[in-house]
């Protein structure tokens, strides 16, 4: 018998690599964090000794879901300005409360509350993007989650910093902190092509060249971005940045509603990622991200809930179902994104966009046990033809009965182990009552 | 003190008429089956001596949802063949396992399942079309919850009726044994307009204006659809049905996802229904009905999941949350189907759509007590900015925690009263097993 940390009995196993592959009734031996062997639940029970083994029989062991882009410690601001336009929703209200409200303690207690929440929705990894990054990069460290943490750079001045200079030192100071340390990793994180200016655009690309990291960006979110972006410029944004040098395989960008066949091409040509924030695009009216085209181009398609100010939840098991449901539309072909390429998108895919995919994403030994296990007995549920199916067309969030990260049990039915949420509904409601009263 | 039935006290109370109003700290008082009184909850615990309080003190109490068109026996199929399109999916997959399976036992476990489905989700009328439907009535009857059955009518034979006149017989039979019952209606529901003849329809419209009654048809799903019927009949299906006197404020048209402008028009003046399906309409890439055109024109749109086979769930609070994105998306304006709107179209609008608005639909004094309780409590649904928006954008089904229907408790803290959660899991594993093994 040999031993291990922990083993995981569940009705299925879905490993995500190989595509489509169920195991039934299956386990999953993890031994210091990292998977150690997949294999049939009476096979594993008389191979491992395990010093904690949790039986999970109505349940599917899936990887963590990974969060390809959101703004954590905008949770403080969900559903504070819906049914608006994004420039009206982010000039007249999102913006004017940032420039109020937002400090490290904002940041911290809207990303402590944000982690619970993704937590809780089966969540083990995102990718962020926000001021005082170095506060949401404590909440996810103290709470045991993996995070990508974003480097600002914005031309205007904000709390966080005060010149694109002030962006870049500050950003790589946070880098040069966080370096080694095993859940959280950094991102380059411009804003948009049109808040950042050119040079510290190239600035910017020279350092990510150097430290061998991702650059996140939001990048053709709007038609009218692309319009007055020609018009400021005489080019579209993303030719724009590609004249800089931003465009190749570290570029994660954002959004991406407005595409040309011929950017597509060059999107995939040059190893760009893509993260597709569905509900965020329909909700700011933003236009549709041509997913089913993109894939067709080879392009990798990571999946993103957006802040929750413009979603209102991090819920991705709605974003899989609405990314699914919508590109059948945009498409006009109920046959594109299907469901195990959905939850590919929401896994393994989001940790290729942050060069994550040796690490995470996928349940194969020698990778981080990073899990969700999601609870497929109740009657909502229920018949059960296809597991896979069933995880992106019919699966709710509050069905994730629990959550290891590194192999440790995050949330143990749906008990938080690392965030007390009386304490979390408590700031949030502080919060709620600062910010109300200021508008 | 007045004694009444039952004193409901919540943190907020959203009455839908008039739109957008939310009461907070109030109560609302039962008698009988009805609403008698909205009132705050201090005035109301001195002026009303109730049998049963029941404290809400983190909810909003909202009217029952009404899910205004489904065919809840295909519970049983859930999930049975996805990312197909239309045709496809109906003639390789569900109609050779209707034509298989569909019998009184079917329709009466899958009705079962999907009203347990629908009560736990906060839904407490549906409007449904499928075979057996006086299996779906007495099953809903059983359980307490309202329904408005299909008197089905389709050209070609199944086990439900062998031609056009028996289905109207079996029809008009099935209506007179449900007359004055409490909680069922009844509706024609003819298929669609290419699987109907010009004269059972005509024959139809006749009854429908004898009894009157409504009539709720698939109209204009896919563009394949509208193509076909050209070619067959030289008439768009719409001006078909227009011709045959269908056109009317008792037709319910469900999909209509290709309209034109003069259609839109024509819809308006006479006061034609629409029960917008947008996940179904998405899953299937069957088009994007035009919401914000017709709700501009002023054409009642009300709300439905369709079947489980094609959604893959009967959750309106994921329906609604679609529906207010898709149109933002669909018009290229977020201001579109705000969330009180919604809200609107998946309660009122829907009881409009049935000529139920006199019992049903809002929480006025007189009418039926069918509400469903709402826990906004969860870090999830933190800050509360706009409950109406928290509703539309960040709640899930599984936050209903109680539903009413006729002032009758039937989901107590999330326990269903009528239904035997246990029994009726077990019942649909049984009808995937011979399901699966018959494919």
């Amino acid at each position: 018998m040999q031993s291990v940390d922990t083993l995981i009995h569940a009705a299925y196993i879905i490993p995500v690599e190989p595509e489509g592959l169920v195991l039934e009734r299956h386990a999953v031996a993890i031994d210091q964090g990292r998977v150690v062997a997949l294999l049939p639940s009476a096979e594993a029970r008389h191979t491992y000794e395990a010093r904690h083994v949790v039986e999970r029989p109505e349940h599917a062991l899936i990887p963590g879901l990974i969060n390809a882009h959101t703004h954590a410690a905008m949770n403080l601001m969900r559903g504070l300005a819906d049914d608006l336009p994004l420039m009206t929703w982010l000039g007249e209200h999102i913006w004017p409360a940032e420039g109020r409200f937002v400090s490290p303690e904002f940041v911290r207690d809207g990303s402590r509350l944000a982690i619970a929440e993704m937590l809780r929705g089966g969540t083990t990894c995102f990718a962020d993007m926000y001021f005082f990054a170095d506060e949401t990069a404590r909440a996810a460290r103290e709470a045991g989650i993996r995070a990508v943490v974003g480097l600002i750079l914005i031309d205007f001045p904000t709390a966080w910093a005060n010149s694109a200079d002030e962006y870049l030192s500050k950003g790589l100071a946070l880098q040069e902190s966080l370096r080694g340390d095993p859940l959280i990793s950094t991102a380059f994180s411009p804003h948009a092509p049109y808040t950042c200016s050119d040079a510290p655009l190239a600035k910017m690309a020279m350092y990510a060249e150097e430290l061998d990291l991702p650059i996140h960006m939001h990048i053709h979110e709007t038609a009218d971005e692309v319009t007055q972006g020609v018009e400021k410029t005489g080019q579209r944004p993303l030719a724009r940045l590609d004249a800089l040098g931003l465009l190749g395989p570290r570029l994660a960008a954002v959004h991406m509603t407005q595409l040309t066949d011929a950017e597509i091409t060059r999107v995939a040509e040059a190893g760009v990622h893509v993260l597709h924030c569905p509900e965020s695009n329909l909700k700011l009216a933003s236009g549709f991200c041509p997913t089913a085209r993109l894939a067709a181009a080879g392009v990798n398609l990571a999946l993103g809930t957006d802040g929750t100010a413009s979603n209102n939840d991090l819920d991705l098991f709605g974003e899989m179902r609405t990314a699914a449901l919508l590109a059948k539309g945009v498409a006009g072909d109920a046959s594109v994104l299907p469901a195990a390429q959905v939850l590919r998108m929401a896994t393994l895919d989001g940790a290729r966009a942050f060069g994550l995919e040796q690490l995470t994403g996928s349940l194969l030994p020698g990778k981080a046990a990073d899990i969700a296990c999601v609870h497929l007995g109740a009657l909502e549920t229920q018949p059960l033809y296809h597991p896979i199916s069933q995880l992106v067309y019919c699966t709710g969030r509050h069905q994730v009965s629990d959550v290891w990260v590194a192999g440790r049990h995050l949330l143990n039915q749906r008990r938080l182990t690392t965030l007390d949420e009386t304490e979390l509904v408590a700031k949030a409601r502080e919060w709620q009552g600062r910010i109300a009263e200021f508008r």
